[in-house]
């Protein structure tokens, strides 16, 4: 997630051009054979093991593995993250503790670095020259970590190279971008050296945010491909996605100098912050300051370099249906130390792959369908190793996937549950929340606190929490957006009643280290715990349960509050352009008929007189449903995104998005226009789909 | 199939503008719940029932269903073809020898009709005005069939209209197309009056092919969408792939006239046929001919016109494995009386139908699988039936469809089996064959009479008979290009040693009628009889078998020879512009690894210890194949064309098609160009297909 700040505009006779906000169009948030058990067609989820699992999932363990894998950085590529990858590797091939088995693989995948002879450079060069004021080029070595010879730099990460200072030509035409957290939107509003780190969770004054600019996800040079050595690749001078201009991106202590001496007039109130002046929109710098007249200088000297990166994969094989497959997986590339990000979740990753390992191990246990962990690479440059995997393995995972689960950052703080996914993964997640205490004090499960922060009125269940929807924020996007496959992201989050910060506050910087976790975000890991315990509970019954827990019918409340939506919004003037809904009215009906028709019929089976291949059948129905919203041709402009339902949407209208992007072009172009042909397409694109999704869900003996 | 001869180029001065051959871009050729058996999950092909539908598919009964089906005219959406839609209805619920459901569902299709009220009219016009010679506007009435008011009159499906006759712009400015079948192509050079049809199965003078000249199939209106009432269309007049110019097929009888009447240089050798005069290229006609001076007047009223048509399915429900289908199926529709093109195959259809539906309801047999036999419509005007089918059930047909099962004309003569499909139903069309007598004198199997008319060197199996691919000829074509299902086309055909007809002289003529078959195609029917026991054992190894009969290591034979012939023509060039077929060669030795692999797993599994999922699993493996081949990415612009073995493939080489492709685009765009690197993308999208299809068929274990 780049939820960032910009300060823009850079360049010109005395010119910083302009003050803007980019929101990335994705966010890199944050976010041995044992003894077999007796095979049993019938095998299901077995409480006990459940109980068990739940109960050996140890916080000073997830501590301990936080500890060593936030022990030094590890950016993508880098000889520590290879050193992770055989981390990963021994505690998967553990004979004690082991998964059956585990494997390493690279890709080629093109990355972006800064130069380490050129360093980038941020600078206010006065009329004749001289350099009046230069931003820092690192970050402030406060704790002994930061100091490091493999702390990378602050840099945008496939941001061209470029030295931009010059008359800016119009108003409008940036030649460069400087980019800054503000003490505002991150630390509320504390900037003082005494009330941010190593003082509290604040971030430094120095800190900078590192983060990824490219547009798209995946490899850049191979889209829809493998990026295997031999692998056709594009010219790196012709990919899109790329930033056109060189962006920096600077702490909040040297914005301070250049934004507090800007001329001009005065930003809008939402454009304000915590910096202590009134910031302007230049051009220029004041006359009273000092660097009146004067030009800004940004040096970027980033290189695009092709690089192995690896991803980890450990395998359970499945007793009694080896190919039905329940992922779950973390990306293992941080920027810095990522303790947060995304070791936080690698540590869990560990921790519950420990404890199912030494079950397996000692012949306690073992999943009625395959489980595998996996540990992505490159995932902050824009979640390549994840992305590749499902190109390389597209058809074999469509085919077989039950569910994907990520858990990247697994504690942004200490107060409540946050899930995003699908809404098949709702009941599952819920089931898992309600039977699990809360970290906190008290008695809660972590469902009812959950809550009590995030809730919402379901028209079937009252008042249920929120699952979020799944944006591309991590290694998720491909699954959802590219396989059509179930997901779902887990962490433990914020009161939001106590910060506003956009995310936590030493989120891609040199400060996000073990002993600001161990102090600030999680002292004593419980919220690690939680997560732990919710993402293994989870996982069980995806993996162990004889009929898999995914409610096909909750994509009802879905489909129906989209379908209000349009109605609502875009009624009338799809009515004026004879475009009726009605279609998507009967559509949606339909879905709703066959999905609580088929849900209805599972819950009256009596588990003991079902043959083998009658749940198969049923469970091919459940996995399969969300593959039916995928079409590789609604969307051809928008690379990966196939599912008609989660497909970027403009507009705050939260509606199908082919029928919005559709309306909304459609509208700025103008009645009479062909781009209402294209609302109409779109239309009878979903609907095609929704009536498709509830053929599947019918018997299948039906015609 | 459009396999015509064009008397082209109309108008102008004096003006016949050219000859020319049209190669269409795809050929439409000519071609109550009973008891229930005990279910045990073992079940598996019973072999006394197989030659229990084998004996009793009747030749009598397939007779009187042809005469039924071909008594009248049925053209798509006619009330004679609705008619059949009720007779299919009748049969397939008939409470002694029905299925367990059938059903009738419409779409509305964008059709094309010559206007009744303005015929189509192609005259030679003379220099005041005075008409000095007219085509026939219908066929002869020869056997009092040709003469109704349900015969239509002979026309060029989506032909604009139009009344090209002016002086030609330029040489190859082309206004208008007068096609003809030459007696050369169609009738072995036969072309006197008592030589053809009633006296022969040759083509009388007057007998004129209708057929489509849509470039596409599907319905035009609603690509990729099922062509519901309420489904977007497309505006008509910016539909792609309509001729751009006036069509009018006519006789040879007529185009004899004009055509020998022609000046100018003589016609290329391969151009002349058996009209009896030297054919000139024009232009004009020649000075001592009557016409000298006259121009050619064509007039075309042809209409679009949206209307319902109907595909009929019928259902017979699996015993084990009812969410697993083998689908059968044929079009309906015919041009007039369409005895041969398509009624051979529907005769055939109902009779196989009516064999099962009597084991069925008489609880004699219940297939594993589910088997759901189709009756297309409107095949004739662009698959339209079949392709609006897969849009509307595009998922429910992808996940579970084991093979679609395509018998069209089932008969265009009596020498010898011919079959076309996909590598993995080779060997069950061999099994079938090898077990069935042949029609013919002697004692031959249909096998051993198949491989002394066309047959191949395997490298594996040694001498086999050759099974043919599939272009986009019939109805088969979207179930193997847009889903990726294994499809097959069986047929029985020509001695190539006695004719070298085109295809059968009355192909999409008002002479295609039962008299037609009874006496000069199949008298005695016993070819049609060898099509139903091909196609019915075909279907009951697939639907009952316990492992499915899809030989999947027999991609690899396709495989090796479409990668020798890349290297072999393609090789050298490639290397000239860095473009290394290594990593084909890697993953071809990976699959044909990988499926024999499998293939030799399943040969030594012991049936009576296997439980019932391990078979779902390697049967999923084996059923999945075919749709790893899909991606709909690799050839935007070819419409539903997504397998990257069979999509069209321009140039004679044997090879991977968008290799192909993209090779002679690069070798006409010349050295340096970038279309080289579009190659190299060609080759990396095939690579990757074949090593996702490769990890498919992998122990579903192995990571």
């Amino acid at each position: 997630m780049q939820w960032v700040k910009l300060l823009g505009g850079l360049v010109g006779a005395a010119a910083l051009l302009g003050l803007g906000i980019i929101l990335g169009h994705f966010a890199i948030p944050k976010g041995a054979e044992p003894p077999a058990p007796s095979v049993s067609f019938a095998q299901d989820l077995d409480l006990e093991i459940l109980e068990t699992v739940m109960g050996q999932l140890d916080a000073s363990r997830i501590r301990e593995n936080l500890r060593e894998l936030s022990r030094e950085p590890h950016l993508a590529s880098s000889p520590r993250d290879e050193a992770l990858v055989q981390l990963l590797l021994q505690r998967w091939r553990d004979p004690q503790s082991g998964l059956d088995s585990a494997e390493a693989s690279a890709y080629e995948v093109l990355l972006s670095f800064p130069s380490q002879e050129q360093p980038n450079r941020v600078a206010i060069v006065g009329p004749t020259g001289d350099i009046l004021f230069s931003c820092r080029q690192s970050e402030e070595n406060l704790t002994g970590e930061q100091g490091g010879p493999d702390v990378v730099p602050p840099y945008a990460a496939y941001a061209p190279s470029g030295t931009p200072q010059a008359v800016n030509a119009a108003k409008f035409k940036v030649a460069g971008v400087l980019v800054y957290t503000d003490p505002a939107d991150i630390n509320d509003g504390r900037s003082l050296p005494n009330e941010t780190f190593p003082h509290s969770w604040h971030l430094p004054p120095s800190g900078v945010e590192r983060g990824s600019y490219y547009e798209y996800f995946g490899d850049p040079l191979t889209p829809y491909l493998p990026a295997n050595p031999s692998s056709f690749r594009l010219d790196p001078d012709t990919v899109s996605g790329f930033p056109p201009i060189p962006i920096q991106p600077i702490g909040f202590q040297d914005a301070k100098v250049l934004l507090c001496n800007l001329q001009g007039n005065s930003a809008p109130d939402a454009w304000q912050g915590a910096l202590g002046c009134d910031y302007k929109l230049g051009p220029g710098f004041h006359p009273d300051s000092v660097f009146t007249g004067s030009q800004v200088n940004v040096s970027v000297y980033n290189r695009l370099e092709l690089r192995n990166s690896s991803n980890v994969l450990g395998f359970i094989r499945g007793a009694v249906e080896p190919d039905r497959y329940v992922l779950y997986g973390n990306h293992r590339d941080s920027w810095v130390h990522g303790a947060v990000d995304p070791s936080s979740g690698t540590a869990v990753l560990l921790e519950l792959s420990r404890v199912l390992g030494t079950l397996l191990k000692k012949g306690t246990w073992r999943p009625r369908r395959s489980v595998v962990f996996a540990s992505w690479g490159a995932e902050e440059f824009g979640l390549i190793g994840s992305t590749e995997f499902t190109e390389e393995f597209f058809s074999k995972l469509q085919e077989r996937t039950v569910a994907y689960i990520n858990v990247d950052i697994s504690v942004f703080a200490n107060a409540t549950l946050r899930a995003q996914g699908t809404p098949p993964v709702q009941s599952v997640v819920f089931s898992a929340a309600k039977q699990i205490p809360s970290p906190g004090p008290g008695s809660l499960s972590i469902y009812d606190n959950w809550i009590r922060y995030f809730n919402r009125s379901s028209p079937v269940y009252g008042l249920v929490p929120s699952l979020g929807s799944l944006g591309a924020g991590s290694d998720y996007a491909p699954f959802i957006h590219f396989l059509g496959i179930s997901s779902m992201d887990i962490a433990y989050t914020y009161d939001r009643s106590k910060t506003s910060a956009r995310i936590y506050p030493t989120y891609h910087t040199a400060f996000d280290t073990f002993g600001y976790v161990d102090k600030f975000v999680d002292p004593g890991f419980r919220s690690h715990q939680a997560v732990a315990q919710m993402a293994g509970s989870v996982l069980l019954r995806l993996s162990d349960s004889l009929f898999l827990p995914l409610n096909v019918s909750d994509y009802t409340e879905t489909l129906q509050s989209f379908l209000q939506a349009a109605q609502q919004y875009f009624g009338a003037l799809l009515e004026q352009h004879s475009i009726s809904l009605g279609p998507l009215v009967t559509a949606v009906e339909k879905f709703e008929e066959a999905a609580a028709a088929l849900s209805q019929h599972i819950s009256v089976l009596q588990k003991d007189t079902l043959d083998p291949l009658q749940v198969r059948m049923l469970n091919d129905q459940l996995m399969l449903l969300e593959r039916t919203f995928l079409n590789p041709r609604a969307f051809p402009e928008e690379r990966y995104y196939s599912h008609v339902l989660w497909a970027p949407r403009t507009g705050s209208v939260a509606t199908f998005p082919g029928l919005a992007n559709a309306y909304f072009r459609a509208m700025k172009a103008g009645a009479g226009s062909a781009a209402w042909a294209e609302v109409h397409r779109q239309l009878s694109i979903v609907v095609a789909a929704l009536e498709g999704a509830a053929a599947t869900l019918r018997p299948v003996v039906n015609l």
